[in-house]
């Protein structure tokens, strides 16, 4: 951490933080230049609080030089986690995972017909949303419990574990019991409450990017997760808010690579909530796994026209098996 | 609503489309260009899915004609709603309403220090945190009841009724049961679940906007309270994020008169958030005031160079005392 | 500036780079923590080139302590610039300065109609454009020369200064022949040929904030002029691109305060262009004055329905009285 | 074009809009709602100026349906265009197109190093910047027509076609005597007159999207070029401008296929502007080669700890081999 002190700041101020600094257990160096006033700490700065700092009106600025989070960083866990559900393994060196289904569930009818469909296709897991965050309450809010079940059926038939989204602390226990792995949305990747809860489960979790988070608050909130003792953490990059209208969102493909440099964890890209476009899925699916991604999420509905939730970013089964056949040509390709 | 259907799309499907909308109750007028196809829907269009449209790969694109927000429109409701917190009144031609105090409840030394002092500078609410939102797991996260009780002993002193964070829904009721005002933050502010359940409390909901939220989707979280009974929504405007790095998030002054066109509902601005800086909480205050904002919600801290969060923007009682006279001043000549 | 080598750094590197740097003129400082190593150098350090640092792969971060600006910064220059414009002041205490005038000249009768007007309002510059910088090449491009005799010929009438935009370094002695102040606009904020030519000439430059600049971008295109030998900048606020989409630019309304404590330039606010809505205008420019910016530029059309650029955004004269009127108001107040 | 009247408006002023619609060329249908009435117009509304409609208070929305551009629209030009530089081809189905070399030239020695290495791995075109544009005034602005003179003599050696940046109109024609590729910078994308001179020039025009412009704006950029008569236009996704800061941009990989489903120009991309760093530049040549970009223009040097200009982006000429290859085979198996 470097403390940058503004030109005005008599000595006796420097002091009283240098003194301070060394008292919460920092070694201390101080460089005094013509216009400001460094001082470089190491040691153990976990315990500054920065804002208190800045509340000093000689403080011009604080630099943190260290990242703030520590068990999601690859600095202390220089090894890939690898994730295994039910013998699919996602992160490190193996094949990128791929999980589709519907937006939401249905029908069982619905739902079996999509599992199918995409388990032939060679997707190893089943998403399907059984609660729905909906930015509107008129909108279809999902089947709920109901759902779940509709979801453990088709886990039956085809043998795909999983992937649902929970959404908040009360119903967790209800997710919990029939999921493999549990969804924290993008709008909900700074519900505290939730990521702790999620932190004392012992099932994978699957984080999504916020819509305007930051990677150093993505890890953070992965951290949220790690710190309350559940290392099975997936990453999920699907699009961040920017000034272009053309796009729901704006995927920031360079997350990939910059997150396996800080984290050990896997990272994921969901191209459905990229743009919100279909056209755009298959371009995107393979952009991501010639980058490197560990994996997809998918949207798939046979029926398109029809779906009561995200039918103009879903895939038909017969797109989807073309793109599965597009990114398993450049995944042999890494090899 | 208008449909605009693509260059290549055959007649039947423009058809097929046509009488489908007239099946769900719509008034449809067409216009054929040489390039594009129009359809202009007027009449219910609320059972229209726009994402299903989408998934028609001859549609172009769906334009969407009215707000889809309706409790909170001010199409719906043209006077202003006016809140009344024990007197003090929040909304339409009132004063502003000014609540001030810590970012978090730390000792009731502290509290009833600042309780006081921004009291007697004018206050008349009394903001403090007991359950915190921290983007890190290793920052204090409050006091929790304890907090909440230390509000009320404050409370019961200096006669100022209480804002505070609520976070979930499982801490719900007992923050309703001490608060005169919910606080749901920027973080929460798609929490769906909270929100559908600040919605069927009989409190006063103050609601912030998103990190990135869009001006309607901040209408649409109140709609969301709204939707389930509770009609007494006060907004905030809080600072949204930019790449703008000087500052913590760039405070959006137009929202308050666009908000004030749309929507009958109050809105305040939180200028301590909006930057992240002390330094610049008292111009944006006047500056908000100006604008016509319904009120403030502010930081004091008595030693911020101490304080357990938010240190850098919390203002000292005597830099609040100043605060109060500059927008005291401001608001009179509004009259 | 601080060099954080990264935890893996041979000591060999380190020392390279701390007897590069020493070469250089610096005084280095080397704290030395278990996970990184940081170097603080203080003394003379605009040679060091931070992007051939950062090719080292050693290097983790290289962190700025000084900004990069120094004519524009009030560090080396602390009393406020005043700007006079034949007896009109700009800058420091003087009341704030108002500019109107309408988007493009578009012929005499309405140029002279418009200007009378607002000069009658209180307005003490005329702007007005001739050369016009439009989004599509299908769109009128302003009249040139042509309007710049024009807007000579209301001057003439008026005695108001104009105000004008120069677009390239082609036309630009033409129209330093015949404005008071050249207006640089937003998408030419760091077109530096043209920075570069602003600097050579005696005229006062009116430079606009370009659509995604930094605060810190935008000293240092006033920063280009400056070293050229030009003094006479004054800096204009006019909106950011943010993903809002209900206001054409989110106006940075706290880039007022933050910019005046970093520079001792004069400021001025842009509230036509914030936001594209003339229903906007008259708040913008409340909440501006109240902040305490030095000036206004205002676009005014006496038949806004019939302007050739900007009808959306332009003021009817009649509102533009109303609005000087509670402006004036506001700045009295600030006395 | 749909025009959104607003609730309250008199039936003659929307009489009054459609009549002058009507005479302006247009068909009109008109959609009564309950809370709106849509005016639908079809036929020649190119010479309707959106900014005055919404001038008018009565107007809520004016809501385009058409595209901006033409000229570069696939619409009116469904096949692809190719480029052609001395035999090498840039678009449509033809193998991306890779063009590299220094940031900035620096001296004879130093270009013709990299050009040997980059023309050995498989780089077709040249690059390097003789005219720089610099955020700093205090920066190497470049060699100027020296740095020009080097290129031709690199062209020489290695045969290879040059792409270099023009900066401004005064220069054009110095630039246009050497370049076979002239750039136009991503600062410089909305310098109309710049865009105007290069649509007079019978050089290539090789465009960077704007920091912060939408995909639209872009193409009307290109629009401008090609309105003047120059058709060989090359489009450059070059990263934009987001609230991200481990980033120096954020690559916009989505406006690949989005461009071309819009418009029949070749997209390249910039992957060294996009992130600022060296590490992140091989990754996203994948992805982007992936995705199907027509190629890449890639800054390469043997010295980056040296370079005047750009080091922490600049790959090393060996990692440009590695680079080389990778993309080779990506791109073999889209064959």
């Amino acid at each position: 951490m470097v403390i940058v002190m503004k030109h005005a700041a008599p000595q006796e101020i420097i002091e009283k933080i240098h003194n301070k600094m060394v008292e919460l257990g920092c070694k201390v160096h101080k460089s005094q230049g013509e216009n400001y006033c460094l001082l470089g700490l190491v040691g153990e700065t976990s315990k500054i609080q920065e804002s208190q700092l800045l509340a000093n009106p000689y403080v011009d600025r604080v630099l943190r030089v260290q990242h703030p989070f520590k068990l999601a960083s690859r600095l202390f866990h220089p090894e890939d986690t690898v994730i295994d559900i039910e013998g699919h393994k996602i992160g490190g060196k193996n094949k990128p995972c791929i999980m589709a289904g519907p937006c939401s569930v249905e029908s069982e009818d619905q739902l079996l017909t999509i599992a199918r469909a995409v388990k032939e296709s060679g997707a190893q897991l089943l998403r399907g949303g059984a609660y729905k965050p909906r930015t509107s309450p008129y909108s279809f809010q999902g089947l709920g419990e109901e759902g779940l079940k509709l979801l453990l059926k088709a886990k039956e038939e085809t043998g795909m574990p999983i992937v649902t989204e929970v959404m908040d602390t009360e119903t967790f226990e209800t997710v919990e019991k029939y999921a493999d792995i549990l969804q924290i949305g993008a709008r909900n990747m700074q519900n505290f409450p939730l990521l702790k809860k999620a932190g004392r489960s012992n099932k994978v979790i699957l984080l999504k990017r916020g819509l305007s988070a930051t990677i150093e608050e993505f890890l953070m909130s992965a951290e949220y997760i790690m710190s309350e003792g559940n290392p099975n953490v997936i990453l999920c990059e699907r699009g961040i808010r920017t000034f272009e209208t053309y796009t729901r969102n704006t995927l920031d493909i360079s997350a990939i690579p910059i997150i396996q440099e800080l984290s050990h964890l896997p990272i994921i890209v969901d191209p459905s909530h990229a743009t919100g476009k279909w056209s755009t899925v298959e371009p995107l699916s393979k952009a991501s796994i010639a980058i490197g991604a560990h994996g997809l999420i998918i949207e798939v509905h046979h029926e398109p026209e029809l779906a009561l939730s995200d039918g103009a970013q879903s895939l038909k089964p017969e797109k989807f098996n073309r793109l599965m056949n597009s990114i398993t040509k450049i995944s042999n390709m890494n090899d």
